[in-house]
């Protein structure tokens, strides 16, 4: 009788990360983390699973009930597999809202689940890093989180006219539609929904859209492209604007200037973040090149977020940078490096009454922090090699029947193919001297 | 009308990481992948949700239905999350068992989830290192994953004699109990689990069972007994072990004097490890201090891992080690270090007209690595001095109007009190030289 056999292939929408691939995240994550923490921001971490309710809320309606990973639990609770980040930062700044220094500034890279068609980009499984602020009202907040934002960016070799980005406020759409052209408080919803998605339909299907969103205007389709096409300067222009709005945009555009960023950062009013929560400035990160050209990551301000668990008000800014996105656009720009094997010294074993001293020569190389690895069975000298070779080892350290005679051992650097037989320590000092370079 | 309020509770048997545990965390698992690491073990990653396939078979009939975050997804799939690494390791090898280099060493630290009731060391959610090599017959697999096992111990401080390793093989109590004792496998299983609860239960309840399990062998807790004090030496005395079974034993203990290892790592028949899946030897690694007297983690072999998989076969052996317990036992013997804050130089903000320069200086700092953080909103040196005191910030760099006058920023050490008043680039150079220390 033939058993029958699992598959090996993992759950749809998901990745395997072998260990080349994990060098890969793991890089991602570390040069992430390593520009955050650069700007004082300090890691957190929650839960992977939360209580349903926790998103039902602020999310935006298509998450819950068709995206979101939601189950009973076995105690009949309703609860989800963490879809992102915000809510559960809300829930953990609220719990200790006395006690947390302020400004508090944050950052995670959770791995988050939505239950969706996997395709370019979208996966049912990734990470991503969330970078956070809350309790700075001044627009000095978005100037350090973009600021950030673009760093992370570079640290990568990003070069300056790769990727863009684009900033508006929220009060100034609905400011425009509600009070500048008039519509009802449904229509403007519509309406920002539409420009949401105006770069993934065409200019008819926009059109019509429009046209049968405001039915009545029939000059409303221009009347918008004017206000997407408006400058800070021109902005004053645009029929509803309040002067507040005005003045916060201006204000944070000089402040552009004064740190040297008005090359990448522009103003764009047709920028519309998905999320109902966002309350202030909005902004998104473009990457510039022809064949990739998409949002890479965005992020906003947010006044109420723990209004779901407080009456305390608390205001928020950050952004959020998957790791498929990011991945996408290093790779577009080739500007992922080669990763080599972690491991750097290989010991084979050519004499099975060899591995006590080649385990005490691994002993002295790891307390000098530099990793090894022995081998376990003694075989063949060719066999051994062509592993080493296949794993990327940078050096071997030898000890066959010449050098046991002679106490010594021949340390072979596997790039140059030179050899050196000299003592032990000796061979140690020449590895500490090569990492040191 | 009042709004109902979330609750800031996290999930049952969860943790939120505050930025404190989290350098914690972030301590534990620095640590554990160096030592790992510098055994040439390679880091992979699998997703959180699997089929639930997975876990049914071999696992321990416990968790599936009980133990296990299960549920259908959307697609109608039956998934569950991970409780355990094992089966999606075993996956992956499968996977690519013709590409991968042999010895596969591999490590991992994944979050797992068990559904049971919160308690001492035990959690819905936690971490586990797990440490696995495949594709080594020889007992030195054993010899260097036990080796590896007592370095992490030693990697965090911990001395000699706080904890021991006892080990066993599988096949010893088998071959003690079918062909030794002579009962039927249905019993042998039972005293095996009963076995694995000893520490657990009591003398009285352990003999009670025993008798009720082999009702017509009246000396069988006896001989039990005796099987259960044998050395290596004396284990020829048993009845029932096959001749292979004592030569893998003496193998292996002779390795571990040849490494220096036989004060820690001690022979003990009674180790059994609770999942059926092992098949030579297993082994727990033991807190010997009286107050936490337990064990803190184990592991074992495993020869037919990837058989759900591929009739071909491939040995394993591995272990795992859990946050939680990891971190009882460090705090117990007092093994934990303070975490200073991540970010190194506060930069108060005392005059608006400054920030554009402040937002300079702290450029210029993390271009050499050194975190910086500005304030972005000026307010009272007193207040800006008692938030960097909280945060605990090293050094404050500060431009007051005296520093505006003369170019000059304030160093200020936060430890000793001390300052200077230089250039910035002095300063610059002054804290390079401090952190270099």
């Amino acid at each position: 009788m033939k058993e029958q056999k699992l598959t090996t292939e993992n759950y749809k929408g998901t990745r395997d990360f072998y260990p080349e691939d994990m060098r890969l995240r793991n890089y991602l994550f570390s040069v992430m983390k390593d520009v955050v923490r650069s700007y004082g921001y300090e890691e957190y971490d929650g839960p992977m699973v939360e209580s349903l309710d926790l998103y039902r809320a602020k999310t935006g309606e298509e998450i819950v009930g068709k995206q979101i990973y939601n189950f009973i639990d076995k105690g009949d609770r309703e609860v989800a597999i963490r879809p992102e980040m915000t809510p559960t930062v809300a829930r953990m700044v609220a719990k200790k809202l006395r006690e947390l220094p302020r400004p508090i500034r944050w950052f995670s890279i959770p791995n988050l689940w939505r239950y969706e068609q996997p395709g370019h980009g979208r996966l049912r499984e990734h990470w991503q890093l969330n970078v956070d602020m809350f309790g700075v009202t001044s627009s000095r907040a978005e100037l350090e989180i973009l600021s950030l934002a673009c760093d992370i960016l570079f640290a990568f070799g990003a070069p300056k006219n790769s990727f863009k980005v684009t900033i508006s406020h929220r009060s100034l759409l609905d400011e425009f539609l509600l009070d500048g052209l008039k519509v009802s408080p449904n229509q403007a919803h519509e309406v920002s929904k539409i420009l949401d998605k105006k770069n993934k339909i065409t200019q008819d299907e926009y059109v019509a859209l429009v046209t049968k969103t405001i039915p009545n205007d029939s000059s409303a389709v221009s009347k918008i492209d004017l206000f997407l096409n408006a400058t800070v300067n021109s902005l004053n222009q645009i029929p509803g604007i309040k002067e507040e709005t005005l003045a916060a945009i201006k204000g944070l555009f000089e402040d552009i200037k004064t740190i040297g960023l008005s090359d990448i950062i522009h103003f764009d009013p047709s920028v519309v973040r998905g999320f109902d929560y966002y309350t202030g400035f909005i902004f998104e990160i473009f990457d510039t090149s022809p064949q990739n050209k998409r949002s890479l990551y965005g992020g906003g301000r947010y006044d109420n977020l723990i209004g779901l668990f407080s009456n305390e008000e608390l205001t928020g800014i950050g952004f959020g940078l998957g790791d498929v996105t990011l991945q996408n656009f290093l790779t577009a720009h080739n500007l992922l490096p080669n990763f080599a094997s972690d491991t750097t010294v290989f010991i084979p074993l050519l004499d099975d009454s060899s591995f006590a001293e080649n385990h005490n020569f691994a002993k002295e190389l790891r307390k000098e922090k530099i990793s090894a690895e022995v081998s376990l069975v003694s075989q063949k000298m060719g066999k051994q090699l062509s592993y080493a070779e296949k794993k990327g080892y940078r050096w071997i350290l030898l000890r066959g029947e010449d050098e046991i005679k002679t106490n010594t051992v021949t340390l072979k650097d596997m790039a140059s193919r030179n050899q050196f037989t000299f003592s032990f320590s000796e061979a140690l000092q020449k590895i500490k001297e090569e990492l040191s370079k």
